[in-house]
This record gives C-alpha cells, sequence and structure tokens, in this order.
C-alpha cells in the first residue's frame, strides 16, 4: 500500500523526527512505499494568498475560495499545491504527524491545510441541494482511503482525560479528526498520542514507538472512529442537524460518531 | 482604553476588510486607542523555527520551547515576535479576527500565535509544583485584560449549532477560546460569529457590523464566558482534573466553565 505521512517538525534530531524515522522504516520494511512531506525541510509556504493562482489578475480581488476552485479547476494551482494533491491521490492512508502547539496544529501545517485543500477538490465537491449538501463527512475526493493522527503533547495524559483542564483530548482534536480529515472522506483511525514529551527516556521512547509500531501494522484492520455520514440518513439536509430522534436532546461532539 | 485587533485576512476588499476597518472606526469614535496587526499586510512569517532565537547556535538542536524560553529570557527573540509582545502588553483589550478555515485560524494567524506566545510569556508563567501548575487558566501574563474573536464562517449557523455536523461553535472555538486565550489569562467574551458569508449584501452587511458595534461598545461590560479558574479550587492540582463532585460524571468542552 502507498502511505504518505505529512510531517511537521522544524528539528530532525527531536522526538518526532525519531518516531518519523521510526514509521517510515516500520511501512516500508512491511513492503509499504512510503512518501514523507516534510514541510519544513520543503520550506513549505505557509499562508494562503494570489500566488497560490497562478492566473489570478492583479487588478481583482483575491477570493480564497474562489481562486482556489478557478486555479484547481483550469490547472494554475501553484506547482507545490499540486504535487501534495498528486500525493494524496497517490495515497492508500496518510498521516498527519506533529506537535501540539496551542491545541492545535503548526502553522506550517495548518497551511498545508488551507492550501492543499483546494475549492473541488477537499470542498465544494457533489450536488448541493435540499438533498444532498455536497459530497463530505463520509464522502469525497479522500472516499477509500484512511487517515490517522500521530501528535505529541508537553502535558499529562489527565490534562487531556474526559474531566481534564485542557479538554479532552478527542474534543480537541475533533477539528482535524472531522473537520480536516472525514470531510473529504478519508476513514479517520484514532489518534497516537504521545504526552509529556519532556519526560522522555530510552525506556519509554521504546514502549511508545513500540505500541506505535503495532498502530501502524494495523493501519488496514483498525476499526475507524464510526463518525456518521452526512448523506446516509442521520442528518436533516440542508440544515445539517442531526435527526431529534437520535441521542434526543444530546449535543456536543460525541453526537457525530456512532455510540 | 488601548485595544490591539490581530487580523488575517490576505484581501483588504473583503468582507472581513470591511468588518475590520468598522471596528477600528468604531473603537476610535468611542476615544479609545486602536492598533492593528495586519498580519497579510506585515507578511508575517509563520512557522516557528531556529531564526526565531537570534542567539540560537547553529551546532546545537532547535527546541522550540526551550529556545523560546532562552530567547524571552535573554532579549535574543527576533524583532517581530517582541513587537507584538510589547502591543499584547500595552491592550486592555485584544480582538483576533479572522475567516473560520478548516475549522480554525488561518496558518498565518496560527503562526503569530506559535511564535509570539512565547514560554516564559504566554506559559511556562509561575510557580509549578503539587499545590499549582503555573500561572494559567484565568492567571498569568494578560490577566486582567479582554479577549474576543471576531469570526466569518462560509457554513450555515444551523450547521455549527448544538447538534450541528461540524459541530457546536463552542467547542470548535474550545481550542482558541480555552486554549489560546484564557490560558495566558484574558477574560475571554462570546465570540462574534458571522456565518454564510457568500450571502452577504448590503442589508446584511449593515445588521451584522450595527451587531459587531453593540459588542465592541460592550467591550468592557460583556460578561466573560465564566470558565473555570484552575487555581480557585475546582481542580485537583497536579492532575489538572475536575473535582469530583463538581458536575459529577460530566464530560465534554463545557465542564469548564461554569453553568
Amino acid at each position: 500500500m502507498n502511505v504518505l505521512i505529512v510531517y511537521a517538525h522544524p528539528e530532525p534530531t527531536s522526538l518526532n523526527g525519531a518516531l518519523k524515522d521510526f514509521s517510515v522504516k516500520r511501512l516500508e520494511d512491511a513492503g509499504h512505499t512510503v512518501r514523507v512531506s516534510d514541510l519544513y525541510a520543503m520550506k513549505w509556504k505557509a499562508p494562503v494568498d494570489a500566488s497560490d493562482n497562478t492566473d489570478h489578475q492583479p487588478e481583482t480581488a483575491f477570493h480564497a475560495s474562489l481562486d482556489s476552485k478557478h486555479a484547481y479547476a483550469n490547472g494554475t494551482q501553484s506547482d507545490d499545491i499540486a504535487a501534495e494533491q498528486e500525493k494524496l491521490k497517490w495515497a492508500d492512508a496518510v498521516i498527519l504527524q506533529f506537535p501540539l502547539w496551542w491545541f492545535s496544529m503548526p502553522a506550517i501545517l495548518k497551511g498545508w491545510v488551507d492550501r492543499v485543500y483546494a475549492y473541488g477538490f477537499a470542498y465544494g465537491v457533489g450536488e448541493h441541494s435540499d438533498e444532498r449538501w455536497g459530497d463530505r463527512y463520509g464522502e469525497g475526493s479522500m472516499a477509500g482511503k484512511r487517515a490517522m493522527l500521530v501528535v505529541t503533547t508537553g502535558g499529562w495524559d489527565t490534562h487531556y482525560g474526559p474531566r481534564g483542564i485542557n479538554g479532552p483530548i478527542d474534543d480537541i482534536l475533533f477539528p482535524i479528526n472531522h473537520g480536516v480529515l472525514f470531510y473529504p472522506g478519508f476513514d479517520v483511525l484514532p489518534p497516537f498520542v504521545v504526552h509529556r514529551t519532556s519526560k522522555m527516556d530510552e525506556a519509554r521512547f521504546a514502549q511508545t514507538s513500540d505500541a506505535l509500531g503495532r498502530r501502524l501494522d494495523e493501519l488496514w484492520s483498525t476499526r475507524p472512529i464510526p463518525y456518521r455520514r452526512q448523506n446516509a440518513g442521520d442528518y436533516v439536509i440542508p440544515e445539517g442537524t442531526l435527526r431529534e430522534d437520535i441521542l434526543p436532546g444530546r449535543t456536543g461532539t460525541a453526537v457525530h460518531a456512532v455510540m
């Protein structure tokens, strides 16, 4: 199988760098083909701007989504964007690996999402009507592919627990797992999270890489997070609200997975 | 009062640009002093890297938090970071204004947070022991200041409602409101959110800017989101978990505000 690792850490000798190298070897040893988008090494341009559409006319206003739509449809995207889209099309599974900074991705990775996820490619796909609201949340260009986050944090695991002060890790990662990965159609695997990175020693690194290795071995058999598909009947369209008879009265991010 | 608007949109003639200009005028007309960090106009560097610490030695590994700590403590931060920190110290209130892209901030704004929020300034502040876990979540360098998000989205408001398919807007913004703003001590006001931006016309813009204007008029009287302070007794320290007798059995982001 083909695996794309999108990796966002500035220091090759870091824990993240070691875990990325470990993943590449583990996957290759299992016979998979691996490509790495090492965003810092690539000097990835993070901000969305008019240069992302090589056909943008300087005298006209830049419109992030309409310029993206035009560029994707007409082959006028900047080369770096098109290259990443090709990697996504090639991949059977995608791993986003990053340190959790301020409860989200590092800016350079957010800029990969903002720029590569073009209109017509990752959103604005499919029919939008009173019966369907596009091919999204379980359908879309990434349907049939798997995705998983590999995330490191400096905090304690209890701080990210169900009643932890940082908020539950599943809620913190919901905008990424559900909003970035499930939205364009990925089957999203439970994240692999390493906490308290400053307390890493050799023994703990061995344990951690061993656990990561098992997750990589099971990349094609792990049960995805059972997020509800938008167009499979659980939601009222076009309002996009969960049907009243499903988990009546319940709210929050957790209602969007089958419990 | 002094108001800092940190603004992240690539196009001055956009809805975001118009709302930002409106806010500046409204606040200045009310006698406040306003500064704007227009990140695109400033060509803000988004990625954290070794150049953020001008004293970084090329032969040593770059460590995002330890380099940040050293640079903040020794005055060797890059000038752009130090300038933004001065603006934050100067401000009585801070507004972060941005379009919601992929359920979070644009990369350029995330890069402002990642770089300006230095170790010793926004985190790693105060005593860390078995009784206190730093001056954070209600205490810290931003204590006594107010903050508010002004956010635009392309989606329907129902998609962001309590049972909307995107997830509730309060959950989507929790990593920012609680994790980026409350963490270093801001009193966080309820966000001002504009949905369905592609359906904006003159009448709706008038309504929207009028509503935003009222929020700006009430910047110093609006009741902040009643997030629980870490060191005020509601949490078990150092585990950082909500005391068992508070909202027993409840989980999710909402337990971190007083209901």
